[in-house]
């Protein structure tokens, strides 16, 4: 920190969400609430919008109706190489946009040099960095292979991952089965134990929960993240209940399949670990989302992810394009030792929760989240409220009690976001900024405005210009 | 019904709490709320109560301050018989206050002969009801034998209990386990299939959940409570969150310490009824509610419990005494086929809950209850607030999100209750009237007023005439 930057009270300018000065007042400082806006799209993109103003409210209709009619199921498990469509065994998949080794920033150095040991590509740690920077490792977003990842979201060929399936439009989403908390893969370890635990999860907890699992039947997802916002979750920083009902359904079948030993182990995993369940929380939100893909004229955002660096977004209307910006650091209560400092700027595929209803956008049913960076239940509802002033629809399954049961808002609309400068609010884990580190802490942080701007413009110009026109660059110049 | 009430929309006066005119004016009638409070205590009363204000409030500070500091532990099992104090071989506890074969109403009617079918008493439900009506079984309120039972709250001699201890003060308190829902003892179910059950419970249940819960060690039910409020329970009506909680505690061992069939069997029992924990939450606060008996001068309540013809209030400082008055019939959400013509007064021990400051008090947390009957988020957290008024501190253990985590209500105070007029608020389920249906629905209910004037008027008696003096009887006459 600025020596001398503390010495007195601050005093702040905030431009974002109000909450963000309750803070600075509480504390006894200054703070100045700014009704600032981000700049508007330009005439020429406003004119566009206006005149397709009924095809894009009807291509939203139909993006929001897809998403909310998903039923994600858990259909079973398998290894990412047989699963995962396009995966090599030179492939190493991770969250967020597109990045290059050069690019990546600590954490996801980390975990790439970790799923490098573990894949036995690499001895040792200098090694597997020598590996990583040569050239002979396929970097893709999980993104674009049907899959997602917490934090750094890396998946290696041999990891075994869980297959979600929407059963009402055939789509699969894949993810891995979490870690924990602390010194773990996804938040940059690398060291012994993490490949240790990495090599248990393969060898015992997969073929394990891959025989319950296929005793029990599909677990309806939805179902059971319905029942989780009841219980106090947004399944992104909190999934308490839904890691506890995803035990209940499956325990018995467990039991029933599996040596006693190994059972107990595998339970007493899950048990100490209340984010188990998030990686399926944000695999049902994927394969929920990818069936909204690809409708022309939809402003619906379809993925938003960060990958440590760049922070991204995914539209329907628009196709694969990502739209980026810097990545923030997240507001966040950091564990004994850390401070924002410490912080790399925001990383995974998990906002993928926010995306889907979820996460951020459905606080309201789990205020303890906020209390975590020193807000009340109040400014919880207060965030949950302002996401409906982005978003298409309200989720006819995803509800909040303390909101009387109103449905969570759904279907971010890339034109909302640029018109009011309303920005995702988005739930989220800190992850120390130098590899091999971990976990530092957990808060909020609110999505950047570039993409959403980048995106309703690039739609803005696809809507002006269909296939066979020549394309009018100049509305790219707002 | 009476012929013709319903011909046309109704009008009705409504003296208690004003959402209860919302529904009826939402349905088209006309409801008149009136600020009715009722008979004042008398001047003699009150001026007891002002001239020993601070003995009161002090004994209150004492009676509450060991309610909130109790640390109640599950800590194992055992027969009635066995662990049970005074239980004898031809005791039958029951719920609530005493009550004889005669007054005893059809669930609890029906309850009874299930027992001494189970028991091996009689060999029909005709020789069943012969031998309870015959003087040979011994009633007795569970209440007064360190138990506590939901709804008809039989306990016989040879049933397993769960064996409940508040670690800080020694207090213990003994349940059954719960049955599940539907055709059950506890709601005067006793047909072939109830006593089947129980069978299985005995023989298979017990033993599991008894070596399990030895090897895993005593379980902090005030730590399990507490998270559960945070998960959508109020512990009464709602134990969704609480009985996953236990569920994934008790696993892994049960895992351990029985054969893989049983141990399936057991936590599949347990995964299909969401209220298996109620008898443990209601234990909880016996365990914790008894540390606070006998405080001379307290007018805290230390128990509030049905018997399904009477309700009836026990208070700290006017001894075993219970004051009484007839069991209200609860509004509810009835099954299909049902109404409340077929629902039988309150009845059962689990208004524990409510006096510990959970259940209808902790309502706030669970605002899908209030649904049942037709009311919102905002009147759950109307009911947990106005309970507010009529106690004497705020939980430090338990906590609401919802109110920003404020303690819930706890330690009812007869004198405010009397004072105000405010009723306890208590969630319930509803049994049919007669013996051998079962539950008709679930619901909440407002306390009668009369038990709390009287046992005010006992407390102000008792303060007038300190042992070795006369009685002031003229007190009583208010």
């Amino acid at each position: 920190m600025r020596p001398g930057l503390l010495d007195r009270l601050p005093a702040v300018v905030n431009i974002g969400l109000p909450w963000f000065c309750d803070g600075i007042r509480a504390a006894g400082g200054s703070a100045l609430q700014v009704e600032w806006r981000p700049p508007a799209l330009s005439p020429e993109v406003m004119a566009v919008f206006r005149r397709h103003a009924d095809t894009i409210a009807a291509a939203n209709q139909t993006a929001v109706a897809r998403i909310m009619a998903a039923r994600p199921h858990l259909a079973g498990m398998g290894i990412a190489r047989d699963c995962i469509p396009g995966m090599t065994p030179d492939t190493l998949l991770h969250a967020g946009p597109p990045v290059t080794w050069e690019q990546m920033c600590g954490p996801m150095r980390g975990a790439v040099m970790g799923a490098l040991l573990h894949e036995k590509r690499a001895a040792s740690p200098d090694e597997a960095e020598r590996l990583a920077a040569s050239g002979a490792v396929r970097f893709a977003p999980c993104h674009e292979h049907a899959a997602v990842g917490p934090m750094a979201g890396i998946i290696s060929s041999s990891m075994p991952v869980f297959v979600v399936e929407d059963i009402e439009h055939g789509t699969r989403a894949h993810c891995t089965m979490n870690e924990g908390l602390g010194k773990v893969l996804r938040y940059g370890a690398y060291g012994a134990d993490v490949i240790e635990r990495l090599r248990w999860m393969e060898r015992t907890l997969y073929p394990a929960l891959q025989a319950g699992l296929e005793r029990l039947g599909a677990v309806d997802l939805r179902a059971l993240i319905a029942q989780a916002l009841h219980m106090g979750d947004e399944v992104h920083n909190r999934n308490r209940a839904a890691t506890s009902l995803f035990y209940r359904a499956v325990a018995p079948a467990l039991v029933e399949t599996c040596r006693p030993d190994t059972a107990a182990a595998v339970l007493r995993f899950i048990d100490r670990n209340d984010h188990f369940f998030l990686n399926l929380s944000m695999a049902a939100c994927k394969a929920s989302l990818d069936a909204a893909r690809g409708i022309p004229a939809s402003s619906i955002a379809v993925a938003m992810a960060r990958n440590g660096t760049e922070f991204g977004v995914q539209v329907s209307g628009t196709g694969d394009a990502w739209f980026t910006a810097p990545a923030p650091v997240p507001d966040a209560l950091f564990f004994p030792g850390f401070s924002k400092a410490d912080a790399n700027p925001d990383i995974g595929d998990s906002a993928i929760t926010e995306t889907g209803g979820l996460g951020g956008f459905a606080i309201a049913a789990a205020p303890a989240i906020v209390q975590f960076v020193g807000g009340t239940a109040q400014d919880a509802s207060g965030f949950t409220l302002a996401m409906y002033e982005i978003t298409a629809a309200e989720h006819g399954a995803y509800r909040i009690p303390s909101l009387d049961f109103r449905g969570t808002p759904v279907g971010i609309d890339v034109i909302k976001v640029a018109r009011t400068g309303i920005r995702p609010f988005i739930d989220t884990g800190v992850a120390h900024r130098e590899p091999g580190v971990g976990q530092v802490g957990a808060g909020v942080v609110e999505a950047p405005i570039e993409p959403f701007l980048a995106a309703a413009e690039a739609l803005a110009l696809a809507l002006a210009s269909p296939p066979g026109k020549e394309q009018s660059c100049a509305l790219m110049t707002s």
